[in-house]
């Protein structure tokens, strides 16, 4: 399986829906724009990834990185979703999911509360990187989506590393996004009840950073994370 | 399945560890404590429910209800997880996962950067709830953890809503916490690397509550917003 550089050609602004990426209900909350399925994942920290094992569903936390329109997750060569994936057949059937909570909606019913929320689900087969060139790439992806800028002001990965260290590419190819916004939507017959009703959003803020205990004085906060 | 008020008896105060919940890696990390498991759970909004579809994994967020050792989700009784799970039996076998980022850790090298969080991986089976007592319950608890107290101050499903909902229970039984906390360890010959190291907190916000567009101005934003 050779290693090509992805986006050498304009890609469609939409993926393709698919049995698994139309939604049973709510069908409107649903896009596959793919401009905005980008800026979800690029949001995110960690996404939650689906395999199965033994006939069972496990869902894991973890860091991952794109690069164009491939996803990278890694991990420890021994860890169970990365040996399970092969090398790099037949690959692990996942669904990556990565979601943001933008806000608490509340209606005057029971019923009609909701959030606020954009998500992306990936469908697909997940393949364990051999190139090394691909793995170089995709672990600089997956610190830079940490913090951008980042894998250029740390020490690379040395073989040593390297070879302890697994990476699957999933492509961003069966895709969907979906999301609510807005306030909430009570029924015409609730709407003189005498219960607040609004939407409470809700952010993702950076703290000050904590320096490491051990971290030379002299070195200044970089550029990259003041301007965060 | 008769409908009992959980938790009369005093529980013990960890999970008992199995296969599935002893991680092959990073031992040190994970936590069977209930404690810590309640409040993980509790802090967040939306949980990952996975399942399998045609032999293949679906992960999907969703919010999610506690009430002493019993999870529930809910959803249409149209929506495909819901139908999957049967009422009440076989199940639907289910991997609930939450996930808390707290920190960017930047470590000297690109190898060891990584995130502080706080993860719950839930795993078992999910049974419709039948119950009339049990399922209200569950969509009180649904509520109010949106909003502690919300539950109280909105008018409850009638018999059309509590038709069209369908809730899924799933006890805290096979259950693991697990977390990072601190700051980057780096290998003892990094340490003099020029690269700045530590942790870029994050945290989560409340914004300024949004009323709806046709909110009485009369009705007051009520206490347990301002709570908050």
């Amino acid at each position: 399986m050779e290693y090509a550089m992805p986006e050498t050609t304009v890609a469609e602004a939409s993926y393709e829906p698919t049995d698994r990426t139309v939604p049973t209900r709510s069908r409107d909350r649903a896009s596959y724009d793919r401009a905005l399925v980008h800026a979800i994942l690029d949001e995110a920290y960690v996404c939650h990834l689906g395999f199965v094992r033994d006939g069972a569903p496990v869902v894991l936390p973890t860091l991952y990185g794109r690069v164009g329109e491939r996803l990278y997750v890694h991990g420890s060569t021994g860890s169970r979703p990365l040996r399970m994936a092969g090398e790099p057949e037949p690959g692990l059937a996942v669904c990556l999911t990565v979601t943001h909570v933008d806000g608490l909606v509340l209606a005057r019913s029971a019923f009609h509360h909701s959030i606020n929320y954009r998500s992306v689900v990936v469908h697909g087969t997940a393949h364990q990187v051999t190139d090394p060139d691909e793995k170089r790439t995709a672990l600089d992806a997956l610190v830079d989506h940490v913090v951008p800028g980042r894998s250029r002001d740390s020490r690379p990965a040395n073989a040593k590393e390297l070879a302890a260290t697994a990476v699957l590419r999933l492509d961003l190819a069966e895709v969907s996004a979906k999301l609510r916004t807005g306030g909430p939507s009570d029924d015409p017959e609730d709407l003189t009840l005498p219960h607040w009703t609004g939407v409470l959003p809700l952010t993702s803020a950076y703290g000050t950073p904590i320096p490491a205990a051990d971290l030379d004085p002299a070195i200044a906060l970089p550029d990259y994370l003041t301007a965060l």
